[in-house]
């Protein structure tokens, strides 16, 4: 029997040695690949989801200068010291300014300027005060029926963004209303870093291309990569089916590896004679292969390699495990990679509708589905019988993650869901 | 004092006779609005993102046929009743199945057939037996170590999908994992919603593109909404800079009105003089102007007008007032026009750094930045002096609401922040 459950421990570990703790492999990962990544020039306009390579410093302030923040009347607060409805106090009118124009007039004492919204405001005045509270009298003059302070009604120089302040950081993410406040700072170019290469591979004498000849299979990890490497905003190269052959693995690889700048493969990679893709990796240059087999279910022999400062992840065959490894290694691994801070996952928090169970020392990665109502959220596991059945990803819209030590939530817990597609609303068709 | 407190309430509704409240505005626009809109076919490959205007009913079983799910030997499950490490039986081996191999033979009685995971199945034989627990024996003999059951180690046809199961339902929008399932079905092309179109136009004489001209300010509203458009998944049409002039403004909108799904238009959509773009939209035909005024802040001049089915927004010319207007009302907008399920924003909780107030009968958007770990996230109200500053939005990375019937929230309460850019982690340079 000392036999019997000594295979048995072997079979938990899918016949690895060891299994390298998830954390683990992550830092054996980053701290192996080369980060020196190339930087390109693009018109603002085409910089959303890009990376700033470098820090944005404001040549200019924001607003260029005094402007009025309500329609009214520019005028020098103290005149207005006292004015209220029952004692309205009147001022001499200069004239009308428009929104371009350049106030070619200063604001004296007892004097004021009608403005609108935006409007420059001449020197000498030091506030607005909005039209609701004034009435032109048609003699050149306008009864102002409230009080000013200084600074009131008025966008100051300055106040958005000052001239000589970082506004957008290096490794920045660039979003829409960053685009808005570069065009406002006359920015028209920015640098940022190059798009990541990332190859896609499948290896596996069944597979092929739609339409499928009898006895194969379609290729689904391949498409379904190629479109999640998309997804992180990065560009993907598609290095096609190759045979479960070493040499013609190894060459496809060393092809990859000139222009991607991560390579990933699928399937060969478990400990069994027809398992090369490992070797293949490790016969590509130092250091090679860094971890094989890793402490999560699914995925469990997912590789991981580094060569030339490139990763090259050796993702299992079940497009279930493919998907969950390339989540959980590919967008860290890229955002390290941009120099840009670990992108937390979007979590909700969601009632467990049965119980379920991880397996200690690894990370379980359970498919859910979560339904309801904001307000009580219901998190589904979903029944199936292993990483080969894709249906589990695309009837689930989250994971939730059973750490290491932890054996697992009981029914009603409230737990986390790494959600990856909206949840169901509860009524809406 | 009467007058004057009744100045006050019109100055609270920014002279609008009434505000309507944000969920009525909703309605009232997308009861309004026609949902008659395109489809178009598109290679699966090419289908990230899109929203499926077909329901996709599989047409074949996967697993198409019973495969091994593990190495090893093929047997039927009653030869193997009390086999042992200690008292292991021998079947006769009839040979090896390689992956894309078609079996040429039957498993009778006591016989049996290595494969790898993933082959076929031959007829007569219901479980794999792993490797692990068999021993070739040289003389076409195997010993097994094990008992199986019928079924075991065995992805049985159709079990991950079977012929004629809905598998994507119409309205789905398309991520990696639909794409693999997609080829998985040996689909090559799917029916999608076409892409919305989305017009975007500024109006303002002060407006300039870069560089900008003495006097005149840069557009910042055009460039940051076309990126959001973009960020939607549709396909912006820029309309570009608009004089504020009621012919110059209709032209460019009933140009617009021809070729896109939606137009937005910026600026001068208050209740003064120069605020002639909802005079315009109420022109273009019936219904025109559904909404002017929002019970919101900022954004309340914002207004939703309807022409020939297709909505027209009109939104504040402050730029942060602009990108909260656009948040509000465009998301569910699209959503409901490509009959997809309402997004639910991303929500997180944290904790208040500093009491934060609402107006009561008004939804209230405040600017946070949120920060710290995931079990202790600090959301820090940034402090402005109003929708004029964008680098508000820069600086956040995320909105607290205010629901109308709320006066606010205290310091330390947990709230719910709508993140829309990544928390930003203690200790991660």
């Amino acid at each position: 029997m000392e036999i019997h459950s000594s295979q048995d421990n072997h079979q938990t570990r899918g016949g690895f040695k060891r299994l390298t703790p998830v954390h683990e492999a992550h830092e054996i990962l980053l701290r192996n690949v080369s980060t020196e990544l190339g930087e390109e020039k693009v018109p603002v306009n085409e910089g959303l989801y890009r990376i700033l390579a470098e820090d944005i410093v404001s040549a200019v302030d924001i607003p260029p200068f005094n402007r009025a923040a309500m329609d009214g009347f520019a005028v020098r607060a103290e005149d207005t010291y006292g004015a209220s409805p029952s004692a309205p106090i009147i001022l001499r009118s200069l004239g009308d300014l428009s929104i371009a124009e350049v106030p070619r007039f200063k604001v004296g004492k007892n004097e004021s300027v009608s403005l609108v919204t935006g409007a420059r405001l001449p020197d000498g005045a030091d506030s607005v005060v909005m039209v609701e509270y004034t009435k032109q009298l048609g003699d050149g003059t306008v009864e102002i029926s409230t009080s000013t302070r200084p600074g009131e009604n008025v966008s100051h120089l300055g106040e958005d963004v000052s001239k000589g302040t970082i506004i957008l950081r290096k490794a920045t993410r660039i979003l829409p209303q960053d685009i808005g406040m570069l065009c406002g700072l006359g920015i028209r170019e920015i640098t940022v870093k190059s798009k990541l290469r990332v190859a896609v591979a499948s290896t596996g004498n069944e597979l092929s291309e739609n339409p499928v000849p009898a006895g194969m299979i379609a290729d689904v990890n391949r498409p379904m990569l190629i479109a999640a490497v998309q997804d992180l905003g990065c560009e993907p190269i598609d290095l096609g089916i190759v045979r479960d052959d070493y040499e013609a693995i190894r060459t496809r690889l060393i092809a990859a590896l000139k222009s991607a700048d991560i390579v990933l493969v699928t399937a060969g990679t478990s400990v069994g004679p027809g398992d090369i893709v490992p070797k293949v990796i490790d016969s590509l240059g130092p250091p090679g292969m860094l971890v094989h087999g890793v402490a999560m279910r699914p995925s469990m022999p997912t590789g991981l390699g580094v060569a030339n400062g490139k990763a090259i992840i050796s993702l299992p065959g079940y497009p279930v495990s493919a998907y969950i490894a390339f989540k959980e290694f590919v967008p860290k691994l890229i955002a390290h990679l941009l120099g840009s801070k670990t992108l937390p996952p979007h979590t909700i928090k969601a009632r467990l509708a049965r119980r379920i169970t991880g397996v200690l020392g690894s990370r379980t990665y359970v498919r859910v589905k979560v339904h309801g109502e904001q307000s009580g959220l219901i998190a589904d596991p979903i029944r199936t019988s292993g990483a080969g059945i894709l249906s589990s990803l695309v009837r689930a819209n989250g994971f939730i993650i059973v750490l290491e030590n932890m054996e697992g939530y009981e029914e009603g817990e409230l737990v986390d869901v790494e959600l990856f597609r909206p949840w169901e609303i509860a009524g809406v068709e």
